[in-house]
């Protein structure tokens, strides 16, 4: 089988990239063939060397899609795109790639399937920035999608298409809707979601971190690990099982910040929760507001998809996967 | 103010452009330039003439766009599409037209406001096929959009453009969703629904009508005249009460087949309903089955939408404006 993963070398894509590598039966078949595509050629893990290619493209050009559907991968993992703030702050930029680059990506393979037959699966990353505010306690597997920016409106319609184009049988989608990544990798960045991660992952390292909302926000989390199960899962379930409804909320763990910090003193100590510095920001603390914080997301437990039941459990795979198992500064 | 109406040639837009004649107060405002649009050049009615220019306008052109929104005109009417089984028949026709066509008058709009300060009203005809079964008993307004044919695709997706265009400030948008327009004028077509109204339309006018489907399905309806009413409210109407959720499911009737000949036989007597042919159509009586039967419209009936509440209604309304008040053969 050919796998292509698109936007092979950001955070999440790096992660799926590396279980292939680690375990070359984790998708359930045998990856005879990798490309791995990216705006930056996306490094390439050494086990990998012998069947992989990496290639920079940017995909709002007219001709990227064109060549990628060429190359006529059976699987592909679509995880490229401008993220939420670059998305409303420039509306073009957010536009040209995250619906004009799906599209184009569609139609390249519809195409290329009226030339000879063809409809690989197709593994879409989607954002619970698709839901909008005002919410029920918890969101059902129904509820409206009514994104409140660019970024959510641009996914919101990626996964219409992604439905449509399944459902007239040019490719065979699956839409993920990701719940916020805990604990990203890396370090602390000025996204509004920033710190959910960073009071955890600074504090494991013995740094500070800066906490701007109080105790008492709740919001819906999966590991990176939980991430790259998504997406596994999505490349080997049988999508029969899907029916036409294509987008599927992932499942997560609706949290407060205040058992985020319960967990870290379990794990890692008192001394480790010392270091969180209270900061109130009120710009942060509105934003957060508008944020979802609970999902009943059955259809996709019921479709065999994972997540962690605890923020214990979210920090243990932090201190496996980024750490090496040890607490502390490295 | 200047009015466009886009799809002034179809049944809706000749309707509303007739309304605005008869009463040039309907909208609220003195309407003191109307420009007509259709791919066919629009007929004027001779009272508006001293004010009206008509143009024949193909919307999927790249130009076309442009053109109308150099007009800068204050309200826009949006009622062109490509039909539903077009759409379906002609994958590319179907989202030139109801996609690209739509999507190519906004960024016009936005562009046309960078040059100078604009923003017009924007009332975007939408359907209840953005919807797609399984369905809940009845469709409240939080249901999701997961539509099973492109023409619903693709007006979903407009619909989540519409909501993002206005919430950036670029337009002032309200998109109406449709129930089934019932009785529409004219002779019997062969569109799947063409029965709904077939069944009345034809008795009351002394003709044979056919039946494909039997009397227990339920469906959901509005005459044309409430159709023009929605369009005129959303017109006038102060939009700063709809909040960022634009797209509005009209309200309607839900009712039986069986209801409507009753409706019929207490208007125009047991000759008429001996008008009707039972010819069951497996093919029509499986589209139908797919289709939504019943909605709670409430946010639209809030916001002074409104439309009939039992078919008699909607029967008297088309002797009225189809027949000069009479029944029977011509």
């Amino acid at each position: 089988m050919h796998v292509m993963v698109i936007g092979a070398a950001g955070m999440i894509g790096r992660k799926l990239v590396g279980k292939i590598a680690e375990d070359p039966a984790a998708l359930g078949y045998d990856v005879g063939r990798l490309t791995l595509v990216d705006v930056i050629a996306p490094p390439t893990p050494e086990a990998l060397a012998p069947i992989a290619s990496a290639l920079a493209l940017d995909l709002s050009h007219e001709d990227a899609a064109g060549q990628l559907a060429a190359r006529r991968p059976d699987v592909i993992f679509h995880l490229a795109a401008i993220v939420s703030g670059e998305a409303e702050a420039d509306f073009e930029l957010g536009y040209r790639v995250n619906l004009d680059g799906i599209r184009l990506l569609f139609e390249a393979i519809r195409k290329e399937g009226m030339r000879e037959p063809y409809r690989p699966r197709f593994i879409f990353a989607s954002s619970i920035a698709v839901f909008g505010e005002p919410f029920p306690e918890r969101i059902g597997d129904e509820f409206m999608t009514t994104p409140l920016t660019s970024y959510g409106t641009q996914k919101a319609i990626s996964e219409l298409l992604l439905a449509d184009y399944t459902r007239k049988g040019f490719l065979d989608g699956v839409g993920i809707r990701l719940p916020t990544i805990c604990i990203r990798p890396g370090k602390p960045n000025k996204a509004a979601s920033g710190f959910f991660s960073n009071i955890l992952r600074e504090p494991l390292a013995g740094q500070e971190a800066v906490l701007p909302v109080d105790e008492a926000v709740r919001h819906w989390f999966a590991s990176p690990r939980s991430a790259v199960g998504f997406f596994v899962h999505a490349a080997r379930m049988d999508t029969a099982r899907i029916g036409p409804r294509r987008n599927l909320t992932m499942p997560g763990l609706s949290a407060l910040v205040g058992e985020e910090i319960e967990a870290l003193g379990r794990i890692a100590g008192p001394k480790a929760v010392a270091l969180i510095r209270r900061e109130p920001d009120p710009l942060i603390r509105r934003i957060v507001a508008g944020w979802a914080t609970d999902f009943d997301a059955r259809r996709a437990r019921e479709l065999g998809f994972v997540a962690e039941t605890s923020f214990d459990e979210i920090i243990r795979i932090h201190i496996e996967d980024e750490c090496g198992g040890r607490i502390g500064p490295g």
